[in-house]
Parts: C-alpha cells; structure tokens; sequence
C-alpha cells in the first residue's frame, strides 16, 4: 500500500474538456480521521455534472483545486474504518476521490451495498446508483408524472435519460426522447421502449420544436432536461399547461457558455410551468424504496441498462471527455481494481 | 346608447409596439347573449402582460384578431343581465374588453365590487384587484417567503413590484428593489420602504451582479421576476439554495427576443431552484383572504400605491406605449367614463 494512484486536476479547462487537463499521480495511502473510512476503490464514476466543478466557481459550490484528487462516487471495500457504521470487509458506495485508496467521511450520498443484490458491483455507481436514483427522485419527485401525460426527455441515450424515458413507461405515460444521431434514436426504440426518439443533430430550433410537436401529439407534460440550450428552448414552445420540467443537468453548457438567447422564456408564465432544479442527494428519504423499486424493476425485465466501464485510472481522463463528444454508451465508469481479484 | 367607442388592434406590432397599432372606432353596443351581463365601463386597465397577446402566439394563447376589442380587465356598472348573479346597478371588476359598453361572460377573475370598500373605485384594477392579487399570490403562494429571507424584485417600481416588496416587509422579510433610474430607485425607499434599490440602467451584467451581491449580503431567496434579460440572468448568480423565482411577467422580451444568452442557468441545477410562472387567476381560492389582508395593510398605512390614470378611451394607445419606455408610475387605466356622472 505504498503506492496510491490518483487522478487530480493538472489545469483548469478553458472551453472544451482536454485529457491533457488531468494527470495520474502517485500519492501516500491517506490515514482516516476520526469518523472517516479508507476504501480500497474498485469503481469510480465520470459523470458530466463533474464538469461544474472543475470551472470557476460563482461563489456557491466549491470548485476542484489544482493538484487535488478528483471527487467522484465510487464502489469499493473498507480496508480501515474509524466510523461505527462501517467495518473492514464491507463493501460501500459513497462520494470520495478517483484514487485507488481514499479517506473520506461517510456523507448521505454512502451507503453500504446490499449483499442481496444480484447485479454487479459496479451498478451501485449507475441503475442501482446515482444514475437510477437521479432518475427516478427527478421524474417521480419533481415531476410528478399521471399516467397518459407526454414526458420528454433530453440526453435520452444517457445513462440518466434512457432510465428516465423506461420509469416513464412504467407509470404509464408516453416517452419521447432527444438523442444525437440515428444510432441512439434506433436504441431509444428498441433497447429502452421509448414511443419516439428525435435525433437533435443538424436541426434547427424551428425543425426541433416541430419534431417534438410531431412527436408528441399532445403536447408535453415534462420535459426532464439534461441538456440546455436549443433543446431547452424548443421544449418550452412544446409545454403544456402546468408543465413540469425537472432540471437535472445542462450539459451543452458545461464546456461554454451558450450562444443563443434563449427566445421562449415567456412559456414559463403564458403556461404557468414550474422549471426546478434537483440534486439527488436532497432525496435520501426517497432511497430505500427506490432501490428496491428500481431493483424489482430491473429482475422484472422493465428497466434496462448499459455501462460503459473502461480498465485502469489512467483511462480516466479520455473517457471524461467522450462524456462530451457523444462516444459513451450508458454509464460512464473506470475499474480502479478488479474486485474478483481481490 | 347609439354609439360604443371601442379599442381595437389595427395592425399587428412588430417589434416595439406603436399608438398607430391602436385605433379607436365606433361599433354598436353589444346584446348579452344568455349567461352574459353588459356593463359601462367606468376604468379599463392597460397592462405589459396584455402586450403578448397581440403578437402571434405559439399556438397557446389566443391571440388578439385584428379589428377586434382588446381584451382587459374593467371596473363599471351592470346595465343589463342575463346572468343570475348579476342584477343591473351592480359595480363589477372583471375581464371584458376595452370599450364604452361591453358584454362578456362573467369568469374567475369577475366579482362584484364590495360595498364595504373604501378606497376609489379604480383601485379595483389596481392594488385591490389583480396588480395586488398578482403580487400577494405570487410571493406567498409561489415564492413561499419566510421571515428573515431576502427578496428581490424587479420593475420594483411598477404596481406589481412596489406591492410585492411592501408584502415581503410586512412578512418581515429584507426587500431589494430593482428599477430604472435614480427617481424610481428614491421613490422605492422613500414611499414604499423597501431596504435597498438598485437603477439597473447603464450597467452590464457583471456590474448588476456585484449590485445585488451588495445589495443582499446574505443572498437572494426569492427573485420575483417581472423583467427578464440579464436581471434575470444577474439574480440567477446570486440566488440562494433553494431559491424561488416566481415569474410574473418578462416585460424585457415583450417587444423584442432577448438577444442575450443566459449565462447562468445552471445555477437552477446547482442551488436546486425552482423557476415557476403563475397567473394570478389560478389561485381564486386564496382571493378572499387576500382582498381582506390588502385592505386592511392599506388602512393600517403598511401598504402604499400609485394609480397613473388617464382620461378617455383615445388616450389609451398612448398610454399603453408608456408601459415599455418606463414612463408610467405606478398602476395604469383608462378612465372611459366618470362615475360620479353617471
């Protein structure tokens, strides 16, 4: 335990995410605190949302330091514990560092795992994790879908969306999603169940809003937003009444600010539509019965899902960045350690 | 009863709406038909909120026919009914149309005037007839203030505005104003109380920001938007956790398309915000308790207002331009006939 990978933060992007902007090093296996836990990290996330904080803080989050390891949730075994809850040997899932040992205080975003649990380790960062949890706190919570309402939803082949469009149909409503190219369309369909996908790339705002209106032939109900921008625009003149728009991320805008003014703001007061950001860990009342919601869901064959898992920190970096150009199937996660092998 | 001025759209506005937009003709006073009552108008209420409706409509809202009597909320007499509840020599406030005599179907937002009261007849249009609806709904019921919080306001100097800021005083509540120009800025603090006011005009977004940040040491919780454009986008940046916007209006894009990008929308993910628009005639039910509040804060001197009225219904295209150059104070009418004459 002498050496101790880590990904930290080299320089702080301008503009678009490099690799470049990151750098694996090597740092001393950290001791716990009092109240703390050390981890020996099997999976680490990449979640777009990262992104926020890595750019320059508006004086409210905090930002990621130079040098620091980066914060990310992770799966992983407790090698030393100086916190009741938690003994050596147990596996949990929590916020902490990209690192292969980390010290950190358990927070309401850690739990340990569920020894029941049929699916493999590394769901607790996504269908049983954040992502699934995300999901399901954003459309039932905040969106508060009835059955026979429209729910659409952006970034719909992403792990958070496509699990989104598959909880929406279960409630009984109909499903559309934006995605960027016909590949992640014909998923949407055939893989998650979606009722329609629209393929974003290439259109217009005028050609967007008239694909959600085709596509949605009653209008929309909710838009759960994962995207920003145009798509965000072009949804607001598709509203209905009362709409709710659950806002989960703005991932266009994480890399630059955004070019286009934004023309249908008005659709908030003409529809009296209630646009309300979320973070899934204010929700934590909400976790037990959605795990187990969310679990039967998955062994009942309504819930599917897709990782993109890719070997070794030091992969870290280039698959932070294919968050943003598109490439990423599902998921997003690096295997720090082979738990088998452990 | 031969003749019945009316106000009618005579061409579509494009951009910064024109008096030429406007004619006033003469048209026969209208039959009821059943269900319907004819009132004389004594005050009809020019609003920037009515400026939406005479443009195209995203398929939503009606909008405005051209050569037909723009729609607007009026204070006069029943002269004729068909309709149970209403008996000619009735004082009634409601949604009609802005002409001598007009007949309409009384809707939620018609009621008879309350004998009882006693300030003028106008204010029925005003701080005791949808102006102070507006704003007691959408800061208590929408914004859900909490003594102690921070509320900004802009067109603070408007009639919505300066009510909204005196309500969140006598909540007990810090109030910052929003407004154009040193006079409106004075007049916040002096007539209406409010803590702090910043003149928005000659500043760039950055500085407005810093100006609210001054203005709020402790944060904004509630941001009651009347404007849009950057003052939307400044208070984004220095809104609180949890912050509400209610969103009464966006009179900054009423004329034109915000040719700003927002720079701050993730601010709605980041503080878990929630953005919602409201119209004041989908909470009836809070009407009555709300009428006896306004009343009662304006006989205890805790709740100022100002009444810009002009005479005649020729002197409404005019009037109705006024309400986007800024000229206007306080709540605007119409008076199309003297009640004391009549």
């Amino acid at each position: 335990m002498s050496t101790n990978k880590t990904l930290v933060l080299q320089s702080r992007p301008q503009g678009m995410l490099r690799a470049s902007d990151f750098a694996v090093v090597d740092r001393p296996v950290p001791s716990p605190t009092d109240g703390q836990i050390l981890v020996r990290n099997y999976f680490a996330s990449l979640d777009p949302g990262l992104r926020k904080m890595l750019g320059e803080s508006d004086g409210y989050w905090v930002p990621t330091l130079l040098d620091a390891p980066l914060a990310t949730n992770i799966v992983g075994k407790v090698v030393e514990s100086r916190h009741p809850d938690y003994q050596p040997g147990d596996l949990v899932t929590g916020t902490s560092f990209m690192q292969e040992y980390a010290a950190f205080t358990p927070g309401p975003m850690t739990w340990k795992v569920d020894p029941a649990m049929k699916a493999p380790l590394s769901t607790n960062l996504g269908i049983l994790g954040a992502t699934g949890l995300t999901a399901y706190v954003g459309l039932f919570a905040v969106g508060q879908p009835q059955p026979g309402e429209t729910v659409l939803v952006s970034g719909a082949a992403g792990a958070v969306g496509s699990a989104v469009g598959q909880m929406a149909k279960i409630k009984g409503c109909r499903a559309v999603g934006l995605a960027g190219g016909a590949e992640k369309c014909r998923r949407l369909i055939e893989e998650f169940g979606f009722d329609a996908a629209i393929d974003y790339k290439g259109k217009s705002r005028a050609e967007l809003t008239a694909a959600i209106r085709e596509a949605c032939p009653n209008g929309v109900d909710i838009y759960f937003e994962n995207v920003g921008g145009i798509q965000l625009d072009a949804a607001l003149a598709c509203m209905n009444w009362r709409g709710r728009i659950p806002v989960c991320g703005l991932i266009s805008e994480y890399n630059a600010a955004s070019t286009e003014p934004m023309a249908n703001l008005f659709s908030i007061v003409g529809k009296t539509l209630r646009v309300e950001g979320f973070l899934c860990h204010t929700f934590t009342d909400l976790f037990p019965q959605a795990l187990r919601d969310i679990d039967q869901w998955i062994s009942e064959g309504k819930l599917h899902y897709r990782e993109h898992v890719e070997d070794g920190i030091e992969a870290a970096p280039g698959t932070f960045v294919k968050l943003f150009t598109g490439e990423n199937q599902g998921k997003t996660a690096v295997r720090i350690a082979d738990p088998a092998a452990d």
